[in-house]
């Protein structure tokens, strides 16, 4: 038995959904209001956040390490190249969307039009929510540059690399905050991962108080 | 030829320099002064952070990407252990340091004293310094817990984990923040990895301005 505790709109928590539904394993989805720490989530997970993984009695934190373990524990279909220099690429460009771009970008838009009113600390934060706004062209040209010589962000082939980008700009992509007409090359990458039948499970999320626009779950958005 | 552009009191850099070390890889060392963001250093990473790692014409950054990508494309000494539930454990460490350990502890307390005054940004903000030093309490029990079933962070081999827990702690412990007195578990364990030949380039490093302390060096601390 699967179970996995996140919140819907967890970029972390959407590229552990990406990588358990690409393998065909069944989940249970469990909401976790992690940020009220109640003492049996903390329990579960000592650092206190989504997404926690049980698989049978077992519970696994951090979102990269889960997914690496699930990708060597059931290794098909491949989500990782099999050459040291290619399985680099991917950790790099996981690390960059996970790090930087959550940094800059998801903490700066999501976390605040999203994550504080659900959390009731207030309103948003104007000089956050415009910094996230400027650098999240920066991004999308970053990824239209490396799709510039690439079918997928690392390399020919789909990876790890692709869901964890396509976790930040999906959750983003819920409150209308990503420029779908900046690079052509960026939503012809999304428009093919949004296709997949893994990616189901995210479009069907519902947030109380944030409808769901049109675009989102549109596949010819 | 390899080249690690580097801050000495980075624990990410230092991460990479304890396995290029063990792995018994020569390295030369060049200090770049990241915050100042010069073109030529934002040329060899777009991310605009250390380590990065030149290898040949090749240039890598992100420390936890690079660590696994020499500890596969060089599997002697093995840092990672072959199981995946293993694996997974060396991980979920590695972030545990570099991402929890890292926001609570070394960023309120070594970012607050020595980077501050490096980058010109003025004196140490002591609301976070005091929280820090509170923090780490909590992260010297969480290990000391760890250690009271294991010979090592992650089980009975040493690994990434090892390294990325050390790296924190080497870089607080030249600004005496650690309190080895706390748990005489964590203190062998310390003892047992500082002794070791490729913690030497670590503890010959000297910051200007921080003179090293006496301790630091010494083994038998």
């Amino acid at each position: 038995m699967i179970r996995l505790y996140h919140f819907p709109l967890s970029p972390f928590c959407r590229k552990v959904r990406l990588t358990l539904a690409e393998k065909r394993m069944e989940v249970e989805l469990v909401e976790e209001r992690y940020w009220e720490q109640a003492p049996e989530f903390l329990r579960r997970n000592p650092a206190g956040k989504v997404p926690v993984l049980k698989i049978d009695a077992r519970l696994m934190s951090e979102s990269q390490a889960i997914c690496e373990y699930l990708e060597e524990a059931n290794p098909a279909p491949q989500l990782m190249p099999r050459d040291p220099e290619a399985r680099y690429e991917v950790r790099r460009i996981c690390a960059w969307f996970d790090d930087k771009f959550h940094e800059e970008v998801t903490s700066k838009l999501l976390y605040e039009r999203v994550h504080k009113k659900v959390m009731g600390l207030g309103y948003p934060d104007s000089k956050n929510v415009k910094f996230g706004a400027g650098r999240i062209k920066y991004h999308l040209d970053y990824m239209g540059w490396l799709l510039e010589t690439r079918r997928w962000l690392a390399g020919d082939v789909m990876t790890l690399a692709d869901f964890a980008a396509a976790a930040h700009l999906s959750s983003l992509d819920y409150i209308s905050d990503v420029d779908w007409n900046r690079n052509a090359a960026v939503k012809d990458w999304y428009a093919k991962i949004k296709s997949r039948p893994s990616f189901r499970t995210l479009l069907a999320d519902q947030i109380p108080g944030f409808p769901q626009p049109a675009h989102y779950a549109d596949l010819d958005f």
